[in-house]
């Protein structure tokens, strides 16, 4: 059976299953919910109003069982930055929306009654729409144990919290993983165009179904290089054993751990939060160091935290988080990191934004850098429950710095800028500045290239190349986005010349085509141009593309370098 | 002695007095501040940040005996709408600096200490700082009484507020009135740009100073022929003996009250707020019907307002605020309104936006439609003080829509909209949406033509002929700020043959010059065009001038009309 596109209205709680049309028939994850979010989406729409969709596509190569394929995007005209966004993450929801042939799922329209909630049911039957009770006002962990007994084990779940339900512009979409944890498609508050939608959660049964594949013999062949190849990697077995934290040494070391809302490079609590400590830790307290987030991940960069009192506390222990909750806001405490990141999930909300804004807060005089518990009390009594404080906070760094008149906020396209100084990794601020979702790291992941010495090497301190390095890479990494796979396929895409042919093939064997090298490479550059083109009708223009003013002025230590990229450099990047 | 540019570094405390450059000669009020800002405010610094200016300019004809020549031109880039901003208010200010031969006064830079405010003096000497520890935290009435006792009462004062110090968004330029009450630069939030500086006030003291008239013969003449015209014209009349609420019943009439945050266009309260209702009660209670905000006005639509106890509550009580705190929030209570707008003046916060902003929280379920004493309550506890919900609502109707996930949420260029319903009365949706400087009603009051049948007539129901009527107006409206003059002269500039050649006459007197009618127009067209030259710099496009999506899929009652203007034929605006 051909996939299918399932369409949602809540305006009018109708549904139906539509035939493929022949220019999204070739696209999958990122580069079809973009595809779609430009074709029906009107550009100067207001988000949270009828007029926005919620599109969910599952990858290329989802619910296959090819490694690492478990991504489910999601995309929307942002709240955040009213740009059109794609934010994606691991689960189980992308494989069995695969199963379900369900090629991408579009939510429309708005109920005209605010205070009715409804949930959907996925199957290969189509989408079904349920007024719903009995989760509305919970957090993530209710939600999905509530459903867990209601519907079993086996389903997924994609859900809001209370902070989708509240439409706060850092609301993620939380999708369930196989333990019943939380994954986030946490950028640009996508979970606010959910919760404006009335869709508290989406539960997935894929019941027998199935994905088929062309050439199964190919694809077998071509999956076993492909993993080799992924788990050969050094960056993947760094990342299986200290998680994506094992990041907080290197870039602490480079001087671009942002610390301190962006005032310095360095962080003097480094070590207390590295994933060194967190990896002793785990082992300590019989946590798990490796963990996967999908089935068929062969990386496993998540891990089980336990408390002190060796109960689980959390996992999906980010390094992004880590940074923020920790370096950013001057907080040396990993255990305070984790209850605010259990917090965080439970309340579905951004990770970085959210941490970032308490940054923003913190030099606002809101409270103090350094304090651990008050920043948990603060996402506790209020983010989770919206008092005047906690929706500014839960609106993002932008929110915070215009609520309190702050001037240094590492925001673009009102973005929170994530864990790389710009001015000390200067490839990465290219990407920030230039990416069609606001700041984005993983857009464009020089950090490969500038310190990690992965796809060669690019001094981070230089101007040069620095415009053609984040080029290459957002363009090939708006093309793993459509696949389905996890980014960190791309250590090894960009440094065993096995890796990316094996992927191609792996596509190809699945649909029964010849893509070549060249055509993945377009795909990428049509996804950006897409985005972009969305962008500029909605009125973005190359002004946007900037930095914030003060990374220009002041100088970051410990290299006290400013960000010194002229307006005519950064629009470069367009030429393609 | 020749007119001098009065400068004040925050950053090194430093002062200095210039010449006029020669670009810079012929302009005053919003022509002079518009041009300093263009010139030397790079359009995409942050607006709270060093690299913004605040600039004070009185009208070419402040000081001299001219009717209604008390404005005061404050400019910046505005922390709200991220445009230039030209904001002007009535007071003792404009004539005295005219006095001290201050043609403008720049303050630039930033103090690197966020604990130290500051006060500066201007004379006819120049412009001094000083530490200032006394009145800072206090409110305006706090403010103007204290330095009455420190410098004696015929000083000017131009003060922040609460809302100035917080450098909320919504902050006014606070200045005294000849009887030590408050006149406001409203909109756009200048006073956070003055917070951002750590000014807390500006004492005027003109000393001797005299502003010097070219030809004093031809300049009495040419005062009695406009002040005749202003006199003899019954809008000027009607404003004499209402106030500018007189619009309240017309305007309901004409069904373009935008009542419960815009999703009506006619109020049932109206008549217990309108001009009619306020002038018996401000007889009954012994107050005062007339009431001038500066020397020679001779309109006097500003009012003494008592409360019921015969004590006094506020003056300059207008048909803005009346609306925006009464019909946008269903509020029928004269007397709680005139709380409110007491307790804006001391806050020192703009009532058109800050009161819209309460509408939208109560479109929010923040607090019920209607209940006055809650709104009341909601500016004395929460935005006076600063708690995380007066932040929100302290940061206009945008960020209001923004914290709470509001769609309908009536700003353009995230100013609030003022007291017409653009679908109802379509000339002013041209000037919303066309006004370098966001939604403002002054900046082209087609409701003149639109609906008091001034300067003509056109239909507000109708398309035909709004975006000329709108950019003739703008052109007028751009020069008649930069004379110092009240924009209430446009009903009799409009209507009256001898008006506006009289206007000009004085300006010749004054200066020695020949300006002729064209001069004037041309002079209006160069400050829209510089104006709008600065926010396209700053990354504003064609789709910025629009507005909200709702005008456009709700029709408005009683007319249930929409705003059916496409993106084309609003950019024709610019056609000039």
């Amino acid at each position: 059976m051909a996939d299918k596109i399932f369409r949602v209205n809540m305006t009018d709680l109708s549904t139906s299953i539509e035939d493929v049309p022949d220019d999204w028939a070739g696209h999958g994850g990122r580069g079809l919910t973009s595809t779609i979010v430009a074709a029906e989406v009107p550009p100067t729409c207001h988000p949270l109003g009828p007029n926005n969709k919620l599109v969910f596509a599952p990858g290329l190569l989802s619910g296959t069982p090819a490694a690492n394929s478990g991504r489910l995007s999601c995309g929307a005209k942002s709240p955040l930055t009213g740009t059109i966004k794609e934010a994606n993450a691991g689960g189980t929801a992308a494989q069995l929306m695969a199963k379900c042939g369900c090629k991408a799922l579009i939510i429309e329209g708005q109920p005209n009654n605010e205070d009715t909630w409804y949930s959907l049911a996925i199957s290969p039957e189509g989408a079904t729409i349920s007024q719903e009770e009995e989760v509305v006002g919970k957090g993530n962990f209710a939600v999905t144990e509530t459903l867990r007994d209601r519907f079993g084990g086996y389903q997924g779940v994609i859900a809001i919290g209370p902070a989708g339900e509240m439409k706060m512009a850092a609301a993620n979409v939380s999708v369930k993983d196989p333990d019943g944890k939380i994954r986030s498609c946490g950028r640009g508050g996508l979970g606010a165009v959910m919760g404006s939608k009335q869709v508290k959660f989406i539960n997935i049964d894929a019941q027998e179904g199935k994905v088929s594949i062309a050439d199964p013999e190919k694809f077998r062949e071509a999956n076993k290089t492909f993993v080799k190849a992924l788990v050969d990697h050094p960056v993947s077995q760094a990342l299986g054993t200290y998680g994506t934290n094992v990041l907080v040494n290197i870039i602490n070391e480079a001087g671009g751990l942002p610390t301190r809302n962006f005032t310095a490079g360095q962080f003097e609590g480094h070590e207390q939060i590295s994933g060194e400590t967190m990896h002793d830790m785990i082992k300590e307290r019989g946590g798990r160091v490796k963990h996967n987030c999908h089935k068929g991940c062969v990386i496993q960069c998540s891990q089980v935290f336990n408390d002190a009192k060796k109960q689980y506390k959390t996992s999906g222990f980010e390094y992004e988080s880590i940074w923020a909750l920790g370096a950013d806001c001057a907080v040396d405490n990993l255990d305070h990191i984790a209850e605010a990141d259990h917090l965080l999930d439970d309340i579905g909300i951004d990770s970085i934004e959210t941490a970032v804004a308490i940054g923003v807060a913190m030099e606002a005089g809101v409270l103090e850098f350094g304090d651990g518990e008050a920043l948990v009390h603060l996402l506790k009594e209020d983010v989770a429950k919206g008092t005047g404080l906690g929706r500014i906070i839960g609106g993002g760094a932008g929110a915070v710095g215009r609520a309190f008149g702050v001037t240094r906020v590492p925001v673009v396209k009102n973005q929170a800028i994530p864990a790389y100084d710009p001015r000390a990794i200067k490839g990465i601020g290219i990407t920030y500045a230039t990416s069609t979702q606001g700041a984005d790291h993983t857009m464009g992941y020089t950090i490969a290239t500038n310190v990690l010495g992965v796809g060669g090497s690019v001094d981070p301190l230089s101007k040069e190349g620095q415009v053609e390095l984040s080029r290459n890479l957002q363009i090939a990494t708006a093309a793993i986005d459509s696949t389905g796979m996890c980014l960190f396929i791309a250590f090894a895409a960009l440094d065993d010349e096995t890796c990316l042919p094996a992927l191609i093939e792996l596509i190809n064997a699945r649909f029964g085509i010849a893509l070549t090298g060249d055509d993945v490479v377009n795909l990428g550059k049509y996804i950006l141009k897409t985005e972009h083109g969305f962008n500029l009708a909605a009125g973005f223009t190359n002004e946007d593309d900037r930095l914030p003013e003060f990374f220009t002025t002041e100088p970051v230590p410990p290299h006290n370098v400013v960000w010194d990229f002229e307006g005519a450099e950064i629009d470069t990047f367009w030429n393609f």
